[in-house]
């Protein structure tokens, strides 16, 4: 039998081969191709900008399969879901594969963890916000369901590497018949180990017997496989998070060569709200929230969008040439 | 120099030495010196039924000291979150350790991802709540605004292992003044293996160079040491979840003798929603919900309660007869 050319073979292949299967696989399936469907064509010269993937969260990695512990990755979700909305605001559409229970587009100003705080009681039991908060509640509430009426915002949930992967895979090939209007953005931090499936403990793990001792392997790097078998027209923004600076730059154009990326965003765990430096062939920009009040999300989206256009731009070139 | 007569030396002082301390330590104890002080000598005959801990929510172990990965421990916090609101109910004022995002008392019942679902926006631009949902939405309003502004409740966050086992210290020699009156309900999902702060990465993990090998120390059983040192006369309820039933009951039964609990609820993590048994010395009750629209804490908190009473009134009955 022929390796599936959408795997990557190897390393990739024997990943999927061996992780469970995604849960309503079909009905995910089923809403990214109608999700595609309906905004492919209306790019370039139309009234959507593009179609833009954007991955958020943190991935777990299971170590017993019938998980009760598990190795997780710091990340909120603050980046993804603030630059969904500025991706919205620029006339995306846009594939938002999050991590469940991490931050959601619109909801970022919501204290963490009392919802319940920004709500009391009027005298006839009507439901007030108190006007401190009110703009930004009604603002939110208009925002999110625009998004969602104008079938402009499709929301898949993940939790394990597992899901991720598989989800990202999924997104990748079907949103290849974009070509060049699609875009992948790609915040959520992925684990860089796991736990094989096959070789995972069934139950919960003994701690009466000392010390534990654990083995991971590497994940494959699937940013290789996105880039070339996927959805090789794609535009393409991957981001390199480290907390020692000193390597950090380094690393990010390693990958801007080694995974084929047009932008990779550079960011220091001790910062990240506050600035980032967009890596690319061309060289570095640093981009610099201008006070505590503003999002960094808001330039770097600017300035992606900008090259994006630019990418499709040379595609509608490169075919005038032709003709 | 003597050994802290509060950490219970050995392990777990040298847990405690080299544990990151919490921050805000001095706030943490002001609040709790008032909330124990504002509620202690009510209980009994009073008012209030007692004052009660509970815990909620999985601890994190760090894999590096500036902290990107982690290991993590299934918990949604909904048992802990659910308990709280029926502690509340029967008259107990809680103290409610949590887990930073797990969920919180009177909002188990939102959608997870997208609280702005609950929300739409009548025709002046007023927030409104769809029919359908205003009566819970009113009602969890009404009672969490009721317990905060009564001084009933105490909500204390935590991360990681660290900071819960000092908060846990903090509450628990807090809670001694209390006497019998104080309850443990023990049900955050407590890490068993950690990294040693001192012997911890600084920074990142490496990925570039092959599989990752992890050796985790045990974490110092400090159940044995609630029950011995920081607050002996305390009614205390600890959990044991598995997920293998051949061995659950005879675990919670081991836990029960080795850490002198009062109860030990035991449960699977296939049904813990639906099912717990509670496990005493004087043998086991299972506890199960009447219906799907139930929650099994309702009647699991009626029992302790009921024990709970019967703990406060044995004392009243030894004093009775020593006048």
């Amino acid at each position: 039998m022929a390796a599936d050319p959408t795997t990557g073979g190897g390393e990739a292949e024997s990943f999927f081969r061996a992780a469970p299967p995604l849960r309503d696989q079909d009905r995910v399936a089923g809403d990214l191709a109608d999700f595609v469907a309906r905004h492919s064509g209306s790019g370039g010269g139309g009234r959507l900008a593009g179609v833009v993937c954007v991955t958020s969260g943190g991935t777990t990695v299971p170590l017993e399969q019938r998980c009760v512990r598990y190795i997780d990755n710091f990340s909120s979700g603050q980046r993804g879901a603030a630059s969904t909305e500025y991706f919205l605001k620029a006339g995306y559409a846009v594939i938002f594969i999050y991590r469940r229970g991490s931050k959601q587009p619109y909801c970022r100003f919501l204290p963490e963890d009392s919802f319940l705080d920004l709500f009391e009681l009027g005298e006839e039991s009507d439901i007030q916000v108190p006007e401190s908060h009110a703009a930004v509640v009604k603002t939110a509430i208009r925002n999110y369901r625009k998004a969602i009426d104008e079938g402009l915002l499709l929301k898949l949930p993940f939790t394990t590497i597992f899901e991720y992967l598989q989800l990202l895979q999924m997104v990748g090939t079907a949103m290849n018949c974009l070509g060049r209007q699609g875009m992948f953005y790609l915040a959520a931090a992925v684990s860089d180990f796991y736990v094989p499936w096959e070789s995972m403990a069934k139950h919960k793990i003994e701690s009466a017997s000392g010390p534990l001792n654990m083995q991971l392997n590497q994940v494959p790097k699937m940013l290789f496989i996105l880039r070339k078998q996927w959805a090789p027209s794609a535009f393409c923004v991957s981001f390199k998070l480290e907390t020692d600076p000193d390597i950090l730059l380094q690393k990010a154009e390693a990958a801007l060569r080694k995974y084929g990326m047009n932008v990779v965003v550079a960011n220091e765990l001790a910062n990240y709200k506050d600035v980032v430096v967009m890596v690319t062939s061309n060289g570095r920009t640093t981009v610099r929230r201008p006070s505590k009040e503003d999002d960094v999300e808001e330039q770097l989206i600017d300035l992606l969008v900008e090259m994006h256009s630019e990418h499709i731009m040379q595609l509608n070139q490169d075919v005038h040439k032709l003709t």
